[in-house]
């Protein structure tokens, strides 16, 4: 992911300058930095942040270490697009918004799919009132292959709420106008069941309803293998948006054996254009002087819902989603 | 729906010979008899049951009054199809299944979407391994207009997960091969707050689990607008299967405004053929001296799973699912 | 495809009584009427039309025999329904319409394609003024499998613009409401050159224009491998519409190859629902005395553009299409 | 046109340098050169080919004056990507690709199509052999609105055949790897008689052959109303392709009026990856010293069939088409 929005900005965002890259494997930033053609590279955030010229960083490391760089670049006075998930716990989330406070400094939230053109298509469409008054939302975030079980067993990053499920999390929100109040999750590992070892699951379904009475549900399979699928769906009250085509290329392919089309395999692929979008609206609202749209709030507040939905599949019942009071900083 | 069935038989199933019409609405009993051609029309089933020549009813009325009028054609040691849902309570579904089993008779249960081609090319592929092991079941019923107000206080019906969700109930127990263990339900009455004071809702997500581990959810909605729209995922280890396509016809309009595919707008016609194939396949039971192949034990388990439904929604907590012992009779 | 009618007939259509088959191959027709549980079976369409109680006749034989059978029933003084192509020369075909003329008989026409819910649906809203004044007509008519070599041998039916383009000049006339003026046709044997000396050819575009200045093209394809796909277009001044949908069953498969769905593989399942309709619409013209929808000079145009694009293909230029004058009887 | 190349230059491939834009409107020049942030504008190609540091140049001229251009650049020694078409006639074509040749440059064609997606991944496709031996080759393009009639009256362009159908000319020679042979085309200008004044058509349906004994049949339309529509399929002894969706984003909206998809209302919508694929690759060809993808012969070729097509309509007969020998410095 550090790598696309670095090529992102060397390649076709000319407005900013891509001045380093830091990487703890030293050797690996700086053959990224040989083949991007930029001169420096670090083997620490830390030393990064001493680089000259740096006015904004993107923070791109495995989940578990989201918290702590944010607070490393916000004590250097760095403005920063941090990665979803902001957090894997609600506290680390609350100091880490606290220092990006403190320091003065923006910081957005890699929610790429707002930026997506269909989502964004479909958010107008609400915004404009063409479905009246949604009532129910729906997602579905599949991805063609489940993690390695050497990545369950480096436990970097959370489980699928935390990492799959929160885009959903985040869509609902922006979506829907709305805030989740409760969620219940049932999960399953049924064809893998060795990463409950690990305290993840391979598929989960989450019913949720929102504050002014709307529900929904989300579901989230880690290895649906026949490609990367997600769609998203909005029931209003005079119409409906559906969201979402799995297609690769718009190229169909007649066989004896049917008609068969690519699916996309990867969210690279997928969101190519919505991760340029992201990036180019950051480096905008850098240049420009202004909060990024997608805030540490938006951040905090798909954790809060990852958090709760965790929790009805520990505690096998619906849990209440928690209470943030609105967040200064972000 | 009664109406249908009687054109069926009557129009395009030449095998079975209609010979009455029964409604406790007497004369529009008799102007249907007029209308299809055929001699017999009663003001009461009791009434009918008397006329020569019947072999087996089919039973359509309001869904209030399904059970005792499945024990009064038992009793008339007639074989039936009774329209879904079975009954409204568990207890009433037990008594009439006892029933049909002493009066040794057959009943067939009228959840025609498994007669319909897409889903029952659908359930070929499974059985045939083609997606692996099942691991999620989704499915979407939504109706075009919700009923009438006074539909809602003539109270003849149960809730919607009883009209609407149990052929989802039907379909995932059928295709996934595998009972429901538990289900939490949430349900909105957001744009319609009115149907309250009558014990139903607008809308409705419903997650659960299976017995061996998969999982699922359903969206019901009394009131999409655009149209009639029944979707069903089954996402499995090796590939999944999509069913349902809400397009009236295969022709597309281009103008201005878009690309426009009109929507089916009523269950009558997305289900034609799949009301025809049931009711053959009835007749071919029936003449074949078979069991019919949707039984009463069906109709009793997703009774089961709404119920089980309906008690999440009012309890506000996921609820198991009743046990139900194999029914002889049925 | 006469046992298709016959079955229809037999099995969905209780308004009409299906009294008797005739096939040349005794033991055939003998069989056929034994599986539709009829009593009478004849060697000759001459020997049947003195079956008592027969009042219209359905002419499926090979093309060839198609102008002798529509003035052997004339003849007979029965009404008749006869497949496409009315004949394969256009002084048959004239030489019929005056016997069906002379005998004040009716005869219908079997372009099936009109009573397709899509095609209908697409005339309707043409006629509505929808898309403005029609410009460009465009089809495609694409057969899975070619037919055996034995097939081309036998020499009973006509060549690849009278067997199944022929469709298509019906529809263009139809659904333009003006008549085709000019053709101009290309053809190739290219992946199967045996044909040639049959006088056939693999596959055809035909360019043409129509009286009142639209233009349009059609291809046809005898062995297109994937399936049977029949598709058509026709682009107006204010809108377009495209009728045709090759999906077998709304079911979609997804597997690690991509996204699937089977295509309907021969006429008999795509169009099941049009040949019924077809059928029904004919025993109802008889019922009530009316002409049918489809006349006799409706089969007679559609001629007369077939033996145009053959003559194009053969003289290796633009040709005109004969000019038909309004034929009393049909 | 023009602008849409420099944007992309100047904003999305930092391995290339704008340096310049010219325009006759010199006015106009500077007003793009300030909005890019350049230094440079000029009145006048001549002018700007004194530039300092320039090394290609890319021709968006009207068609009109494409030859001229590329006789001026060639002259000047620079590389350079034209716009297609190359020329409006076969001696203008075969002038300037002999000046090309002389003066030892390198010309690209602009046929972006080919740098599209899905196009590129029909050809893999095609080149793996996946669906066998090409048999017919169908092209759909169609325009939202038509050019205004000040555009006819300045009659800087070509006819539709050139500006259009050359497009899906270039595409039939290149999918389907062999040569047109022969053409023929019929015209409309039935719902705008006043272009025919002009010598141009408002639709366009052109029939031809290819040397190896494969058809193919090319629809033009200048003003769709619904959007921007350019489908091909490629029909093949074992399978085939459709390429091309005219979908706008893959959102749907679904109302009480149908299910309606955005379509793409401009070829700047549907094909901005291609274009922008178009240059980096033009750009790498010009850093890397190699030969461009698409050549001059390439523009030729397309030239010759659209010659062809315009004497077929202006000649009302068959055409062959011209004979190109290999050009040498193309």
């Amino acid at each position: 992911m550090g790598r696309r929005h670095a090529e992102n900005l060397r390649r076709l965002v000319p407005q900013a300058q891509l001045v380093a890259v830091a990487d703890v494997a030293a050797e690996r930033a700086r053959r990224t930095a040989g083949e991007l053609e930029i001169e420096n590279s670090f083997g620490s955030l830390e030393a990064m942040l001493e680089c000259k010229g740096l006015d904004a960083v993107i923070i791109a490391t495995p989940d578990k270490f989201h918290a702590d760089a944010v607070k490393t670049v916000a004590a250097a006075g760095k403005d920063m697009l941090c990665e979803k998930p902001l957090a894997l716990t609600l506290s680390d989330a609350h100091e880490l918004l606290d220092a990006v406070s403190k320091a003065g400094v923006r910081l957005q939230v890699g929610f790429m799919r707002r930026y997506d053109p269909a989502y964004s298509a479909a958010m107008k469409r609400i915004e404009a009132g063409e479905i009246g008054v949604p009532v129910v939302f729906k997602s579905v975030g599949r991805d063609k292959d489940g993690p390695p079980l050497s990545a369950y067993q480096a436990n970097l990053g959370g489980m699928l709420f935390y990492t799959n499920t929160i885009h959903d999390f985040d869509l609902a929100r922006w979506l829907m106008q709305d805030e989740v109040s409760e969620v219940h999750a049932y999960t399953t590992v049924a064809i893998r069941p060795e990463v409950a070892q690990f305290g993840d699951v391979v598929a989960s379904v989450v019913n949720f309803k929102f504050n002014q009475g709307a529900i929904g549900n989300i579901e989230s399979y880690a290895q649906a293998v026949y490609g990367y699928d997600v769609r998203t769906e909005i029931v209003g009250s005079k119409g409906s948006i559906m969201v979402g085509s799995m297609q690769q290329t718009p190229a169909t392919f007649l066989t004896a054996h049917g008609k068969t089309q690519a699916i996309a395999d990867h969210f690279l692929t997928t969101f190519a254009d919505a991760y340029l979008a992201e990036i180019q609206d950051f480096v905008d609202a850098m240049l420009n002087d202004r909060q990024p749209r997608v805030s540490g709030e938006d951040g905090l507040r798909a954790l809060a819902i990852a958090v709760a939905a965790e929790n009805s599949y520990l505690q096998a019942k619906p849990v209440k989603v928690s209470a943030v009071s609105s967040v200064s900083g972000s």
